[in-house]
């Protein structure tokens, strides 16, 4: 996160490491190529591949009888913003705001500032994207009803982008109670909110601190050396590259980006979202296979609505399986601990493909 | 997280915001006055105080007879670099080097980059900072034990701050398997390490940036306008002030700081450790009263050691309760959603204090 990207200028050139130096050190100091930021890649702690789909995720049981999402009606959620039927008049997915918004609704956010400090009012839109089916989440879908789900992130996006004081718009997913999922009907969420992500803002700065030095995107110039070298590949298709970045933050952790330099998620085409969605399904079932159905998070990066033009920026999807707790030196640092190459991590999640 | 310390200039002026419209508006966004970065506080979600503590800390059973810290002879830990007794000639605490280190202990790193990518190899210090009582955690602990915590991580931290290679020391605690805290003995850990913290390094950034402009510590500034108003102060005593930051990342958030300007931990006194025992004590009882023994984190943000001076920056400690969980949205943007305001939280520690 340090804004130069400084390298260590007393590290020894590889020629002088001999093998026996880097085999006595356990772990290795990775540096995210965009953001500057660190994470340890802790081999001296590590399992084997197998070991972190041991702890099942935890299985609340919920009659679909008394789900709150799979009758949206009878349950009194917010009446639909966008619906999605199939020709015999059954929806498939629905998308409300949610009942009880962390952005309110709200005219002109007002200043509430307090001496030294500023704040504003929470205003915004909150909605709920939920899939039909209470049993089945992402990775037990069929791609094409993934590509829906990204086919309503992208409908709500391009209704809430121009709305008065929207300025970035979260679309993310969470599975399981361990990672923030209260609902155990898969759904996805989206906030419209007045202020930029600080962490988007990071990758903003850094994809746009690359392309001044190097006249490239960083995201084309990672996806052109992970095709190049597959070795953290996971899948990959026409349009769609899935794979274990080198700086991971956490074991397991998958990105999936368009091969073509794109900066706005929300020109995805059709055939697309279609490729996105059998790229995305083959990912997610691969980790439900591979760490025993964890939980996990999804969320879509893509340039802010603020009016402003981000060409160096590059839309992409990160994935984050939960496989281990943050503890204070990640809360302190924002360095987090993997115990877990990337490219063991990768070449495992090959092996659990679904052919 | 934004450099540009950006106010929203759409929002309207507080003249203009009737109270029906900030009551409207069940949410607030709140901004760090020191890094930029944004905080939400969803009071439409709201629990009361007594709610966030009903959910009990996980109270996993070790043996003393089996614990790995009761008896680190023993059990085969690493020698002591460190070990405080009493006249009786029983310890009191002891530090010595973590038998899994994330950190090894190496001569220079070696580069490991890769394309594009720059790693190198992960050379450091990790070290336990052990207690002797196996059942009696810090919030359980007399001031003067608690001191003594603070003195160790004084002696340690004067002793690696110069070795070659170390620029920046982690110090933390992690109570509770929730948070990361894998032995249950009580234990406190250092990490030495050749890169700063980009977290920290926001601060440092912030404090610069606000010195620059304002000619006077932001900390300093905080702490004027908390003990002026009160209403987010926790405890207070000659020396050290503890509050609930207006832009809490997370509920029942408290930072302990020296009321004089001091950017490094390490200059600390024998006084100032006493008082530091005294109020560190007091918040965290207070905590554990008020939350029913929750699982936490707590961290000392201080200057890197990294040659260079840092004059505007002010050290503290920064006390985390773990009573949520980061969802997608958090994990994201890094915008943590809290469900109690600071001053609720605050009015409620005091509430149960310690007399």
């Amino acid at each position: 996160m340090k804004i130069e990207t400084e390298k260590m200028t007393e590290a020894s050139p590889a020629s002088e490491c001999d093998a026996k130096t880097k085999k006595e050190n356990a772990s290795e100091l990775r540096q995210d190529l965009i953001t500057g930021d660190w994470v340890v890649i802790a081999t001296g702690r590590a399992k084997r591949p197998d070991d972190f789909g041991k702890k099942e995720r935890k299985k609340e049981i919920v009659d679909p009888e008394v789900c709150i999402f799979c009758d949206p009606v009878r349950s009194g959620q917010e009446p639909d913003v966008l619906i999605y039927e199939r020709a015999s008049g059954d929806w498939t997915l629905r998308v409300f705001p949610n009942k009880f918004p962390a952005f309110s609704r709200g005219k002109v956010p007002c200043q509430i500032s307090e001496g030294p400090y500023f704040a504003m009012t929470g205003t915004g839109y909150h909605e709920v994207i939920v899939t039909r089916d209470h049993d089945r989440h992402v990775a037990l879908m069929e791609p094409i009803e993934i590509a829906e789900i990204f086919d309503a992130f992208q409908d709500r996006y391009l209704s809430l982008m121009n709305k008065k004081n929207v300025r970035f718009i979260s679309m993310f997913h969470n599975l399981g109670s361990e990672v923030g999922g209260s609902v155990v009907h898969p759904h996805s969420q989206l906030m419209a909110i007045p202020v930029i992500s600080p962490y988007l803002q990071l990758e903003l700065d850094g994809a746009e601190r690359y392309y001044r030095s190097n006249r490239k995107c960083v995201y084309c110039v990672m996806a052109e050396y992970e095709l190049e070298h597959q070795t953290r590949v996971v899948f990959e298709n026409s349009e769609f590259v899935a794979f274990c970045p080198f700086a991971s933050r956490s074991a397991f952790e998958v990105w999936v980006m368009p091969k073509k330099h794109q900066p706005y998620f929300e020109h995805i085409t059709d055939e697309g979202k279609l490729a996105l969605g059998e790229a995305f399904q083959k990912v997610m079932h691969s980790i439900f296979i591979a760490l025993n159905d964890p939980p996990y998070n999804f969320y879509i990066h893509t340039s802010p609505c603020d009016g402003k033009d981000y060409p160096h920026y590059h839309w992409h999807i990160e994935i984050l399986p939960h496989t281990s707790i943050w503890s204070g030196f990640e809360l302190e640092t924002g360095v987090e601990i993997s115990t877990i190459q990337p490219e063991v991590a990768a070449e495992f999640l090959r092996s659990k493909l679904y052919q």
